[in-house]
């Protein structure tokens, strides 16, 4: 009785490069995974008869091929015919905002969808309703366990304390690799904070232009995500109040090298406020912080004593702190929130879960 | 589209009881849970025509019902008949061994099976074989989440690890609320050693006799689970090598009580190993550890540095760290690891995972 789940895959990048290869290498004997597709927005292997795709050639096969993407439209059709033939999952590891648009018409269509694509679930609430409300009507499957700490059990974790009746009253942490990475060095090496933002960007810690990870707005994103799924639906990103790590005076600085240069003027700040800090015998983060009773959200620089597991991390750890009705101490995840690997594990272990739902 | 599936529950205690009143305000518009049985080893009430058990009176019915239980091939056969109809989960939250020695044939009968109690996973060998080749064949699924940890997600972030190809290296935890309270407490009370046993035994954190705790037992089981899901396979308790907290001479002790009023004598003892921790600037707690390459597993004391997550615990967490080949830097779950409430969320949650699948 070996069941089989076609596979439809886009954006053969860090995180989808790693999840074919985890997929080639997956050990069932009750689902037979047939990729139909590997796509990213200018070429695609498709497999016109679903067929299964060659993983062990396939990075070969997609330098090789000239065949282009499939238009929107063309990718929905190809995903309704694969339908009636079996259960289908696309996995979309691209951050393509166009794509995660139509995740409503494919999951209407009877496709599944799971992703680390954060910009669905960040987008207007309408989309998420519109997501939400297709699954539920059609009964296709979206799993997106690695929009927030990466492969962490960080939105099954909340889904099922959802599920058993628990309310989440407070959700904090650290959802940001490399602004984890800086805060913890500010305070194990000694160096100055400019210095270890050009370091965690040489390190591949940050974005190619820093400013992308110091300005708040993809760690804010995960906070939208984990308080929608909370049960405080912020309408949009523009709702969440976010401290963005770029000081005023330097918004104007023409590229990310310029930034770097400098970035030192602004040392003194960030000295100034762990000064504080120590003065009360605690220790700076940055962090998200959600309060569901009261319906607040934010985003910036926080203090913790000392003793409070926030103040003993190192290197670049994703954090997360779940305080509910039933957990009055929290619950508390930690490790590794980024990396191919560790992501990659993330979108097949959902992959898996809907393929044993289907 | 409403599936409907069977719910056997056995053993309406604290955690059975809490199950229920989960199960009966759970929100969901496509399963409906059809409650079939609720028994305990003397009593029942068993719905004979499969229609669903009034879940709101449940417990003045239970009082009231003077039928007794179903033996074990009745029990089997009144799963069969409901296998037939609907699928089925029954869902075991006693500690009897009687019972999870006939998982197997549960299984082989179609019924999936939901759980807490641990004697099933960490008797025998062949037992633990039995029933994962049973639930292989027949699709029937086996979900015991609550069975280290409660609630916590640590079973089944393991599973995920090894599913998409991970490679579990290292596990080390604190798996018994009790003994976690009373190593916290050794720091942070300033009280010494016995008198924390005792006032952990007033609390209820340990069980009547504190010897069942304090022989580090219920805490092997568990860390003869997390081996084996882990690939090391130990063959039976035995294997496994448990410092006892128990002094010898206080082995004849006749009662608990007995045993607490001779454990002062034993307290210069922990104190010894407490200081003889601090002059390397460490601690000592009460933890598991497992090494799967090297193919060791022990449960006792141990020395953590200060700034170790173990090192910084409060009140009676568990807690959980996992190395492998991928998290190099540990993955920690962390928080309470018993009560009714999320020991009966951690079975809830199974169920409806089974369900989901079915
Ligand atoms: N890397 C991590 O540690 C991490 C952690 C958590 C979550 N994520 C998320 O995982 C996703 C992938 O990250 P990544 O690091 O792998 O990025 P990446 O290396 O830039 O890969 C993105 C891939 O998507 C393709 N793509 C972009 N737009 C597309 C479109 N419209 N249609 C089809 N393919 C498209 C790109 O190919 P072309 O540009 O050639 O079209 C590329 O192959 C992102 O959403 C990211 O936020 C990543
Ligand atoms: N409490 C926790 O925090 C916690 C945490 C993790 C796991 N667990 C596990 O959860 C399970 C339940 O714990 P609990 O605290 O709820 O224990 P409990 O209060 O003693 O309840 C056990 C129930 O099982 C019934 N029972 C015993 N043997 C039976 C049999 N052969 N057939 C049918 N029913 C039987 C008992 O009823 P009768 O004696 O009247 O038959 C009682 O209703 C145990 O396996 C425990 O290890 C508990």
């Amino acid at each position: 009785m070996v069941k089989t789940v076609n596979i439809a895959i886009i954006g053969p990048g860090l995180v989808g490069s790693e999840f074919i290869n985890q997929l080639a290498n997956i050990k069932s004997t009750a689902i037979k995974y047939n990729s139909i597709l590997i796509s990213s927005s200018k070429k695609a292997l498709i497999s016109q008869e679903y067929k299964p795709l060659n993983l062990s050639s396939w990075s070969e096969d997609f330098k090789n091929t000239e065949t282009g993407a499939l238009s929107s439209s063309e990718l929905l059709s190809f995903l309704t015919k694969s339908v009636s033939l079996h259960p289908t999952i696309l996995v979309d590891n691209s951050s393509s905002v166009e794509l995660s648009d139509n995740y409503p018409k494919i999951l209407e269509a009877g496709v599944s969808i799971a992703t680390p694509n954060k910009k669905a679930f960040s987008g207007d609430i309408s989309l998420w309703n519109a997501i939400f409300g297709a699954s539920a009507t059609k009964g296709s499957l979206v799993y997106h366990e690695a929009t927030v700490g990466a492969g962490l059990p960080v939105i099954s974790t909340i889904k099922d304390l959802i599920a058993t009746g628990d309310e989440i009253e407070e959700i904090e942490g650290i959802f940001s690799g490399s602004l984890s990475y800086i805060f913890n060095e500010l305070y194990s090496s000694g160096k100055k904070y400019s210095e270890i933002v050009t370091i965690a960007k040489s390190l591949g810690y940050t974005e190619p232009d820093p400013r992308d990870d110091l300005n708040g707005q993809d760690f804010a994103r995960k906070v939208l995500i984990l308080s929608r799924l909370s049960g405080f639906e912020i309408k949009s990103l523009a709702d969440l109040k976010v401290d963005s790590l770029i000081p005023a005076d330097l918004e104007d600085a023409k590229s990310g090298s310029e930034f770097l240069v400098r970035l030192p003027n602004y040392d003194q700040d960030i000295e100034s406020l762990k000064e504080a800090a120590a003065k009360e015998g605690k220790v700076v983060k940055y962090t998200g912080k959600i309060d569901i009773k009261n319906k607040t959200a934010s985003v910036g620089i926080q203090k913790y004593d000392k003793a409070h597991p926030f103040a003993n991390m190192s290197g670049s750890d994703n954090v997360i702190s779940i305080k509910t009705k039933r957990y009055t101490n929290p619950l508390i995840i930690q490790g590794a929130g980024a990396g191919a690997a560790v992501t990659a594990a993330g979108v097949l272990a959902d992959t898996i879960k809907i393929a044993e739902r289907s």
